[in-house]
């Protein structure tokens, strides 16, 4: 690889993923530069992240903010522009929701290394994403302690595995009854044992609703039927996923729950490179490792997506629409947590799915789902 | 690789390995074939396999049986012809001791693929050997858990690792008081807790002396300091080693405790190969792991064998022979089981050691320990 400086453009800087890619690219000056920022509405950061990496390129949706933003001399693009742009070598996908389609698609037909944390690219448009990179000679390097495990276990091996092995931290209600969780706050939701991470893919955490779309993903990343993709509670979060070969053979990646290695190692493969920052393990105080099979019934937000995967076409796009208007509504107290399920389980039922859609398709099964969540629950506005 | 048939020399095949790794190439006729089989005494289960397998060639070391074992028309070799003819593709070094190890050098010299068994040849003269490999374009694949396991860690990695976790049972004596230690007998000793194997193997892994060999050979084998090689209790033996990268990431290789795993993956690396005979993980058994590290007072061969590894030059060949005849004598109830630590340490500590040892040295230094130890204890003849 020599050591060239690779141009890395940051789209969703300011969110929990985005943030921490810039702190490994900060510490690793002499292999990542910055090219581009894009944020959402959180313009006092942007504002910030401009001023320490002088990015040429950056985007923001607050146009209110447009002054103090280009006052740093840089080119507004489009998240498609900067995600496609011949100068950026990496394109950092941390960019939340189904917004983050376009730009995976844009940079994934310029060929870039995506770096991809954005789970709606392949849980929604997987079939496109995979086809359009293979297409186009890009590598989609996943951001994803789960999925990021999975390629380095398979790195180096001749042949395909036989069986991906996920693991969950199970959440904060591992355990609980059906009953219990019906009645658990906002609050305890929120408070994730092992993952700092942002609200919604925490409530996702909670539900196992974001092992489901793991598991979505890990489909389209790695080829592998869903029949060969397995999950397993494992609440330390410290084996983050396993894979098993045709002679029975199993390799695992472990750390300790920090998105900073995936991050890295997205940025920095086939190499590896030392970063004070990340941390080792400490054999002394790791005791045990637990393991255990999901509840999927107590759970049934895992089934549901497992489910929709299966079935394919616009399901996956409902799943991840109904599943992000409902957690909407959990966040502004407008339903139970069990109420999740229940209304993404609702939607899929009444969906009629296209197959082999379009992104234009996929976006209008995306708002068919959201039209279908919201009034449930009495046109309820979070 | 393609599918041409591969043909294997067994040496040592009436061992626990050999027979092993016979079961291996019956289940992958179309991959490996038997072209020698070497044995020390047990003629009579040396015939049954020249009459199943037909090899060309044989060796054995009981001169009476040669009139039944020559009637299969095999060729009677001498164990370093066999491991370096033309025509051996494999040699499968499954001799156990130090007779191990003029054959591994000439398989070595002759470029072969070595799937190594046998300890003392890299414990004892592992600069040897590993410099003549290199030499000569050898590929010396441990049939070892634990080696396996490092060796499909690091398969695919660009960068050396960072450190090298080698995880031991513990054996049947695991959190066994000094005092408890001293009263054990050798039918407890024998009496693994999940591997089946040798009795000098099974004496070596209830005093961790197998745990310290397997450290020098991993120095030896991956070309790593003393000081980034760790050592952990895991008494399930689920996680047959792990490795750790510059980036704090680990990798771990998992399976059953069963020999035809490394056994077969020496054999067909870099390809994996479906054999129905190799178990698979059942994840609704296997509730925990644990690790804890090892007990250095309590099991003081561990430390003897590192800190022989360290010093090098023939110490490690009197560590070799030193615990060989501690366990012959311990198997005779000779001696106490903490009298082995006991007489190894002895003799280390009063050996004139040799650096940089030919093979003649490292042979006498053997001699002269096993002299050593012998009379330290009234000179029985086990």
């Amino acid at each position: 690889m020599g050591n060239i400086v690779k141009q890395v453009a940051v789209l969703g800087s300011t969110g929990s993923i985005g943030r921490q890619a810039l702190e490994v690219i900060s510490a690793l000056p002499h292999r990542f530069g910055i090219i581009g920022l894009a944020a959402g509405k959180n313009t006092d950061l942007l504002a910030r992240q401009i001023n320490q990496f002088q990015p040429r390129f950056v985007h923001y949706q607050d146009t209110k903010a447009q002054p103090r933003l280009t006052a740093a001399e840089c080119e507004f693009l489009s998240l498609e522009e900067m995600a496609g742009h011949p100068e950026a070598d990496i394109v950092v996908m941390a960019t939340s929701g189904k917004w983050g389609l376009s730009p995976t698609l844009a940079a994934v037909r310029a060929g870039k290394r995506v770096a991809l944390a954005n789970k709606e690219s392949l849980v929604m448009a997987g079939e496109i994403i995979t086809k359009e990179a293979k297409l186009n000679g890009a590598q989609i390097m996943p951001i994803d302690s789960e999925h990021s495990a999975i390629w380095q276990c398979l790195e180096g091996e001749t042949q395909k595995a036989t069986q991906l092995i996920l693991t969950a931290s199970g959440g904060p209600f591992l355990h609980y009854s059906p009953a219990q969780l019906a009645e658990v706050t906002v609050e305890q939701a929120l408070k994730h044992p092992s993952w700092r991470m942002g609200k919604k893919v925490t409530i996702d955490s909670a539900t196992l609703m974001n092992k489901g779309l793991e598991v979505i993903e890990a489909h389209w990343l790695f080829d592998m039927p869903f029949d060969n993709i397995k999950v397993l509670i494992h609440p330390q979060s410290i084996v983050h996923s396993m894979v098993e070969f045709i002679d029975g053979s199993v390799k695992a990646q472990l750390g300790y729950p920090d998105m900073r290695l995936p991050i890295q190692y997205a940025l920095s493969y086939p190499e590896r490179l030392a970063n004070p920052q990340l941390p080792r393990l400490d054999w002394e105080s790791i005791k045990k490792l637990t393991f255990e099979p999901p509840d999927l019934d107590t759970f049934p937000c895992l089934k549901l997506a497992i489910e929709a995967g299966r079935k394919g076409g616009t399901y996956p796009a409902v799943l991840c629409a109904a599943d992000e208007a409902a957690v909407e509504l959990f966040l502004a107290q407008g339903i139970k947590f069990t109420d999740i399920a229940r209304l993404v389980g609702q939607a899929l039922e009444e969906h009629q799915a296209t197959s082999h859609p379009t992104l234009e398709e996929i976006m209008a099964a995306d708002a068919w789902a959201r039209e279908k969540v919201m009034p449930l629950v009495g046109r309820d506005n979070p």
